[in-house]
């Protein structure tokens, strides 16, 4: 086949580490194998709405080395060979260099396994027009979400200049709603030199991993630094353009989005399974094993799966690596 | 074999409905059967603490009909008759008529099959020395629990004249106790003629069934008024009289006492089984299944089967019928 330039590439990254919705995901299955939110798992949907996008064979995922084997059955058609396992975990910036060697040429789409896309085909529509935009300004292009309430948990993008900001607190978040920024929700799209060129200049650390597949992944990851590609390209670079997008977007970053994907009951329980609420309220309870029966109890996350349950104070449960803590 | 007045005999009440304890006992293995309380269940133990008291012939137990059988299993070597189902509840008013009847003659002691005795010795004293007071004076005498604390949860029993008092508020139980009541804890023996006598004086409509075990239970008590022996005889009847026990004594009335058997963490959480507790306390918890881990929770009762999981509040859980009411 000839070389195609302009030809779209699609990088998953799909390395959860199965803290965040245990006992439903573990590490052995994290949570881009969960299929609690639909049909199919948030790895699979993340492919499947690329359709018409990218030909399988330009899909390509980034996992951890223990998860090649259950993302390759999980993504039949995609070659084997496209789906490649990180021996270590080196944060988003080693995966995004990763990504691009493995890639190789055209343009090429980052994309995240951890997140739900309500209305796909303005998801499809929203990363044309970044990489038409990547294509043809030489930018890296992010997809920045259109705010529907003032989070503290997203970094923003400012869609005027490109310029990144963290994750701000509650009075920051306001104002960054109400002067127009976006969710930075992890969407890059630029040509595959454009992002070899980004590492090459602001982080040098993770160019060569950029530039070729290592033969030996293990010794190349040994030294890299665990850096996210935010901080490491995104914050310094200034070919930055922005895409907006409102094409419903979550991140399924924790048990929360069941709030925002289920609807509740009159109490304000969300319940999937067989639950019985019983003079209990603003619950969330997910059970793929026994039933479970709630009584008296407010606020909190229950999830039960055969082998593990989980009771859990709602308001705590972005703390749940503690859970895992070595004591 | 020849008729023995003195022959002391014992009647287990073993009709527990398995609400309270549910999931750990449900209808069809209600709270006798739970064995969380050491390796024997209720049951068992309740029959293993008369052995020297009491012949196995002379055991006697009434329970529902749906359990006559898991009653015999657990029981093998109390004789299959002496075993007998109730065709429909109708309290202990009419359990203890029953009970009566079938033992027939000799000195008979009701027990329940719900109850921890943490000191079966000085319990078997208690009812060797209330058996010899009943021969002697004919009266029906009760066992009363030395107080560990003002319950408002037990009815009590003034020793100095026999009189049973219903449950109290806590300003009246702690007065109760400053004056040496004691807890009524549903143990009466009394010869089998006093019984009936008893029964004739007081709630004729049970008098029949106390005198002769009914061919027909079904249609026997049919009629039969729903009723407490408490209320029915112990409170009316002027023949009382008061052994006074202390031998770790416990009701096993719902999941509190768990908290009362089991050691608590310096967190205050009670736990049996595979329990892990992050930043939580005060909470109980018992697994027969899958492994729990609890985050950031405070006061909730947790129990887990492979069939079931309650989370209900601490403090709610007398109130679990309401789990069970028909909506």
């Amino acid at each position: 086949m000839k070389k195609q330039p302009g030809r779209f590439k699609a990088v998953i990254l799909a390395g959860g580490s199965g803290e965040r919705f245990w006992p439903l995901s573990t590490p052995e299955r994290p949570k881009q194998f969960l299929s609690v939110f639909g049909k199919e798992s948030l790895l699979r949907a993340s492919v499947s709405r690329l359709k018409g996008l990218v030909e399988p064979e330009d899909v390509f995922v980034i996992t951890s080395k223990s998860l090649v084997a259950a993302t390759r059955r999980e993504l039949p058609e995609v070659p084997r060979r496209n789906i490649v396992g990180e021996p270590v975990r080196r944060d988003t910036g080693a995966a995004v260099a990763l990504g691009t060697a493995v890639a190789g040429e055209g343009t090429i789409g980052f994309f995240s396994s951890d997140q739900l896309i309500a209305r796909p085909a303005r998801f499809r529509a929203a990363v044309r027009k970044a990489a038409a935009l990547a294509r043809r300004s030489g930018s890296i292009v992010t997809l920045g979400i259109t705010p529907t309430y003032p989070s503290t948990a997203f970094g923003y993008v400012n869609p005027a200049n490109g310029k990144f900001v963290e994750k701000p607190d509650a009075a920051t978040a306001a104002k960054y709603v109400k002067a127009g920024f976006l969710w930075n929700a992890g969407m890059f799209i630029a040509g595959a030199e454009t992002f070899r060129e980004a590492f090459r200049l602001h982080a040098p650390a993770l160019a060569p991993l950029a530039a070729k597949r290592p033969s030996d992944l293990v010794s190349a990851y040994e030294a890299l630094p665990k850096t996210s590609f935010d901080y490491a390209v995104m914050e310094k670079a200034s070919n930055v353009a922005v895409v907006p997008g409102d094409f419903g977007w979550d991140d399924v970053g924790g048990y929360g989005a069941f709030e925002r994907y289920f609807p509740a009951d009159g109490a304000g329980n969300v319940v999937s399974g067989d639950v019985k609420c019983v003079e209990s309220g603003e619950n969330i309870c997910i059970t793929r094993g026994a039933k479970v029966a709630l009584f008296g109890v407010e606020g909190l996350v229950v999830a039960v799966t055969k082998d593990a349950v989980l009771v859990a104070k709602k308001s705590r449960v972005s703390e749940m690596k503690k859970l895992f803590a070595k004591s």
